[in-house]
């Protein structure tokens, strides 16, 4: 099979050309209108597929929208559980620069990075544009409102939004 | 004429393959630079009609910036009235989860969608980034500030900013 | 040489066609994985050459990141200069509607645009998804945010983050 041999080739490659190759996958998933065909025709899940070809830990059952960008170089770090759903143009990041280590006359390139994971949780909801940044986990069945910020960990059933976001909600017990 | 046929063949399609060609249309509209070569040409408004071919009212002589996205699965929910302009980046939804029916230990996909229609009126105009949500009206001659996450109707002859959008100027009668 | 050819034309060419050459370049810089593939190959910087090509003035050992949209029909207004950081999804606009000549009953088309320049001094660095708007200059060393709306100048030397910006921290001199 020629696209086996060319994935085992792409493997073997060196771990630059792998980030650019996880790059074009992640493209794909951004733009290409070629998931919103499969579904149609019956394959879900191309983009949770082309998420994890490029290195995240993705579940079942999870949506991804459109222009849905993640840190395709810390991919490893990216935790997905089973039907989440992310919204369109949302931003999952793992990278940092540490600017406690930033004073005044520094070079900004030369201040490190710190790279934590995120998690998002079983069945959480992240809004259209929302951003989550390096080192938060977005607790089981949560939603991110549209255009949040998210710094912070976010708990478990509670909604959050703003920039950066906060808790506007927390969500009851069915009474019924 | 062939591309009549094609078009009509595209019309008695199954509606999801529709939404995918509705989806290559908005594609087109937003990231590709034929729109500003045909302006340059004198052939002006090119992204407001690929905007209507793919289910939107939009009136006349409307301005549509780069990368601005609209619910491509409910276009028919959305009206542009005359002389509006959108700029760059902007994104007009018109469904949402109702998450008013969200309780604790709820699956989360099982949420109803609400689904709303988004009418942004004459001269109207929507700044960079800026989000419409589901349900808004924007009223006559209003401003809606870059970046601004619109969730309520803004009133006319006013400017909104910030997340969520407030009015922070209204537009005064001319004294001259 | 043929494409010294064709950019010799280009050259000629009316300032029309050459706003939809320049927002090409701009297209690549921002949306193509050939950039990080010339990167991995040891070849740096393609992204500010690019943004040089089509009229910024951009310094020496500037990171530009992916899907950065700058003013292209103004691109001459706006200085980055060294060792600069523009991380992905910002966005750098030079012209702007003076909103102060727009009154009630007025037609948004007709209120003039301001053109004003953007200068990002040297050391700065520009967070994700980040808007800078018109006339704004970020002083050497700034941080601005991720998400952050910049409306006025970001004294040197300080992080600046919300919507709209406001100064969170002021960076220290080192005591060590």
């Amino acid at each position: 099979m020629k696209i086996q041999i060319l994935l085992r080739k792409i493997k073997n490659a060196p771990k630059a050309f792998k980030f650019v190759w996880y790059l074009y996958l992640n493209k794909i998933a951004r733009f290409s209108v070629l998931p919103s065909l499969l579904s149609v025709l019956g394959i879900k899940n191309f983009r949770s597929y082309l998420w994890r070809k490029s290195g995240c830990n993705v579940g079942k059952d999870v949506f991804i929208g459109w222009d849905v960008y993640y840190d395709v170089g810390n991919a490893k770090l990216i935790t997905i559980e089973d039907e989440v759903s992310i919204t369109n143009r949302a931003i999952v990041f793992c990278h940092r620069r540490d600017l406690s280590h930033y004073y005044k006359g520094d070079n900004y390139k030369n201040v490190p990075f710190i790279k934590l994971p995120v998690v998002i949780k079983k069945g959480a909801a992240v809004g259209t544009a929302a951003i989550i940044m390096p080192g938060v986990t977005i607790g089981e069945g949560a939603v991110v409102a549209a255009g949040a910020l998210v710094t912070k960990d976010v708990p478990a059933w509670t909604i959050v939004a703003g920039c950066p976001a906060k808790v506007i909600k927390v969500l009851e017990d069915r009474t019924e």
